[in-house]
C-alpha cells in the first residue's frame, strides 16, 4: 500500500465533504448523530465481535491489563458512545451565529459569522469510544474528520466507522465527512499531519509521547494538551475549612486525570496550624506526601522532595508539598513549575485573590474551588474535545466553539471606500 | 557572534519580560507608548543620521527604486509613527476583561478573562517604521515582542529602537519587553521561529516568499497572511449603478492592497448589458482586462484569460473578467480560485445575498460593499497588525484581540466535586 497515495486521497475526500458538510443545516446535522446512535444500537453484535478481534489480538500481544481495559467496548460503553451522540446532537449548533453587528462610519455594517475550521484530524490511543466522541463533536461544528485511532483498536474502530457511515449516509451528508483511517502504518500518521492543504487542524488525543511527537513533526496548526500540574495555594488568609474541603477534593477526587492536583502550597503564616491536619487526611486516604524541608520540619514521616517532584504530574496518590512565603512565594513557584493547566489559591482576601487571578499565567485559574473543576462540561461547553494548555486559538478546556473560526460579514447599500 | 546563544538571549529575556508587562496596568503602558512617540520626536536628527546610513548602504547594493522609496524615513513617516503611537495608546485596552460569567448548577462561578499571549516575534522586510507600529500592538496587548527587520533598515531599526527602550524606561517597563534583534545574520530568523520555549506566536509581514518560508520551517505558531485574490460577483439581480460604483472602487481605489478585486464576476444573465458598461470604465481608468471566451464574445479587445489569470493577484491595473452561469458559477469559482480573503456579491436578492454569506469560506465575505473594506480600521479593530488569511486563532484583519488570548476564571466558596 503507498500510504503517501492513500493519505492524500483521504485528505482529498475530506477537504470535498467539508464543504457540504460546513453548508448542512443544523437539523441534517443532528440527524446523523441520531441515526448513527441508531446504527451503533443495532451492531452491538458486530461492534462486540471487531471487539472482540481487538482483545484477542491485544492478549498475545502481550498488552497490560491496563491497555486491555481502555480497549474493551463494554455494553455499558456502546451505552455511554449512543448516549454521548444523543447529547451532542440536543446541544446548541454554533455555526451561523452572527456577533458584534454594527454600523461603521463609513456605513457598512460588520459582524463576525462562526464557521466550521473546515478538515480536523484526530489521533489518539487505545479507547475505541474516542472515534465516536471525537467524530460527533467535530460533524456537530460543521466540520469534516479524518481518525487515526491505534492499531490495536483497528477493527473496533472499522465497525464503528460503519455506524458513522450509515448515519452520515441516512442525513444524505456526504460520506467522507468522517473518515477512519484504514491503515495501521504509523506512516500516515506522519502524512496526515503535513498535509496542510487538506486538513486545518490537528487534535491529539493521548499521552505526553504522542503530543509531543506530533508537536513537534506537525506542519498543521495542532490543539495540544501536554501535562496537567495543577496547584492549590493555600493562603494565610484562607478559611482553614474551605482549605482542607478544597485540597483534599483536589487531590482524592481521582487521582488520574489531568486537573488533580499534584503540588499543594501552604503560605507560611498558616502551614504549623493547617499542614498537621491536612497531613492527616491525607494519610487517612493513602496519599504519599513529598515536602519541602520546612514542611518536614512540622509534619513527621515526609518524603524529602526533590527538583523533580515539583515538576512531577503523578497521576497517582502521591502530593508534593511546599511551604512558601505568601503570595508571592506561591506566584513565582507556580509560574516556574506549573504546567499552566489549572491552580487554584484558597483565601477569604480580595486583594490577594485578584492578584492570584490576574499573575497566575495559567488557563484556569481559580478561588476557593477545587482544580477538578477544569473540564469542559463543569465548565458548561456541553462537551470537550480536550484541554489545550496552548494559548493560541482556544485555551483550556475546548468544546464546539474550539473547533470553529468567525469570519467577517459585511452588509452595505452599495458602499465604496473614498 | 554565536548566534543560537545570542537568539537563546534575546528569548529568555523576552520571557522574563513578557511577565511584567502582563501585569502591568492599562496606564503604565499607555505612558511607554506616549513616550516613545516623545522620544521619537527628539530624535528626528539620529533618526535621520541612521536612515541615510541604509540609504547609502541601499544604493551601494544596488537597491531599486520601490525599495529605496519603502526605506526612507521621511519627516512625514516620522510624523506617522508618533501619531500612530498615540492613536495606540488610546485605543481601549484589552487585557483583563471578564466575559461570560455565569454561576453553574455546581456553585462556581465560570467566566473568561482576557489575557496577553506572551512573547510575539514579528519578521519584516524594508519599512522601518513597522517596528513601531507592530510593538506598539504589541506593548498595548501587553506582550513582550523580538523583532527582527530587514538587514538594509538595520541603522534605523536600531535608532528606533533606543526611543523603545526610552519609552518603556520612562514608564518603569522591563527594557526587554520589546527587543530588536542585532545582528543581520539570517540565522537569527531561523532561531527565532524555532524556540517554542521563549515565542509564542510569530507574525511575519512581507511578500509571499517570507511567509512561506516562515510557515514551512516554523515551530512556533504563525499569523499568517498569504496573498489577496479578492472576487466580486455582480448578480443577475444586481443593481447596475451599485455594481458600477463597487467594481471600480474595489479595483481602481488602489492596486497595491492585498483587499483590492483581481477577478471580477459577472452573471451570464446580466452580462450583456453591464459588461460594456464595466469594460468603458475600466479602459478609462487604464485598466487592462484579461476575459474569459464570453466576455470577450461581448466586449472587444479584451485579453484571453489563462488558468494562472484566475489565480494572480495583479497588485497592478489588470483585472481577470470571467461570465459565470448564476450564483452556483460564482461560489464554484471563487472557493477554487479565492485565496480565502475578501469577497463581495451585489445583489438585491436576499436569498442569493444570504446563500453568498455563507457559502464563501473566505475571511470577509460582503453583500454591495467594495472588498477594499476589509481592513482593521475600517471594521473599527482601532488598529491592524495584519490580515490573516488562516482559520485558527484569528481569521480577516487582526486587531489588538488578534493578539491576546483568553483563561478561564472560577470563583468558589470552598466548592469542591462531587
Amino acid at each position: 500500500m503507498d500510504i503517501a497515495a492513500y493519505m492524500a486521497e483521504v485528505g482529498q475526500q475530506a477537504r470535498a465533504a467539508a464543504t457540504g458538510v460546513a453548508r448542512s443545516t443544523t437539523a441534517v446535522r443532528n440527524q446523523a448523530l441520531l441515526a448513527t446512535a441508531e446504527a451503533l444500537d443495532a451492531a452491538r453484535e458486530e461492534l462486540a465481535l471487531a471487539n472482540g478481534k481487538d482483545l484477542q489480538m491485544g492478549r498475545e500481544n502481550g498488552l497490560d491489563a491496563a491497555m486491555l481495559d481502555r480497549l474493551e467496548l463494554t455494553p455499558q460503553r456502546i451505552d455511554t458512545m449512543i448516549e454521548g451522540l444523543r447529547q451532542v446532537a440536543s446541544l446548541p449548533d454554533p455555526i451561523g451565529a452572527i456577533t458584534d453587528m454594527n454600523y461603521r462610519p463609513s456605513g457598512i455594517q460588520v459582524g463576525k459569522m462562526r464557521v466550521p475550521l473546515g478538515v480536523i484530524g484526530i489521533i489518539y490511543e487505545s479507547r475505541p469510544n474516542v472515534t465516536v466522541e471525537a467524530a460527533s463533536l467535530c460533524l456537530k461544528s460543521g466540520n469534516a474528520t479524518i481518525l487515526r485511532g491505534g492499531s490495536e483498536s483497528i477493527h473496533s474502530n472499522q465497525a464503528i466507522a460503519r455506524c458513522l457511515s450509515a448515519g452520515l449516509a441516512k442525513a444524505g451528508l456526504p460520506e467522507n465527512a468522517v473518515q477512519v483511517i484504514k491503515t495501521t502504518d504509523r506512516a500516515a500518521v506522519g502524512e496526515l499531519i503535513t498535509m496542510p492543504d487538506y486538513v486545518d487542524v490537528i487534535v491529539p488525543r493521548g499521552g505526553k509521547g504522542l503530543i509531543e511527537r506530533i508537536s513537534r513533526d506537525a506542519r498543521v496548526p495542532v490543539i495540544k494538551h501536554l501535562d496537567g500540574v495543577c496547584h492549590v495555594y493555600i493562603d494565610s488568609h484562607a478559611d482553614p475549612e474551605k482549605a482542607l474541603k478544597v485540597a483534599i477534593n483536589a487531590k482524592t477526587h481521582r487521582y488520574g486525570t489531568c486537573n488533580t492536583m499534584e503540588t499543594l502550597l501552604v503560605d507560611a503564616e498558616i502551614a504549623e496550624d493547617i499542614l498537621p491536619l491536612l497531613a492527616q487526611a491525607f494519610v487517612e486516604k493513602g496519599v504519599e506526601l513529598r515536602g519541602c524541608e520546612r514542611t518536614r520540619a512540622i509534619v513527621e514521616g515526609v518524603v524529602e522532595a526533590t527538583e523533580a517532584d515539583w515538576e512531577a504530574e503523578y497521576l497517582a496518590p502521591v502530593l508534593a508539598v511546599r511551604v512558601v512565603d505568601g503570595l508571592e512565594g506561591a506566584i513565582a513557584h507556580i509560574n516556574r513549575y506549573s504546567s499552566q493547566h489549572t491552580d487554584s489559591i484558597i483565601t477569604e482576601n480580595y486583594t490577594r485573590a485578584r492578584r492570584f487571578i490576574t499573575e497566575v499565567d495559567s488557563s484556569s485559574v481559580m478561588v476557593n474551588a477545587s482544580t477538578r473543576f477544569a473540564d469542559g462540561f463543569e465548565y458548561g461547553l456541553g462537551a470537550e474535545i480536550g484541554i489545550s494548555t496552548d494559548k493560541i486559538h482556544a485555551r483550556g478546556p475546548v468544546g464546539l466553539e474550539g473547533l470553529t473560526s468567525q469570519k467577517y460579514v459585511v452588509f452595505g447599500d452599495g458602499h465604496i471606500r473614498t
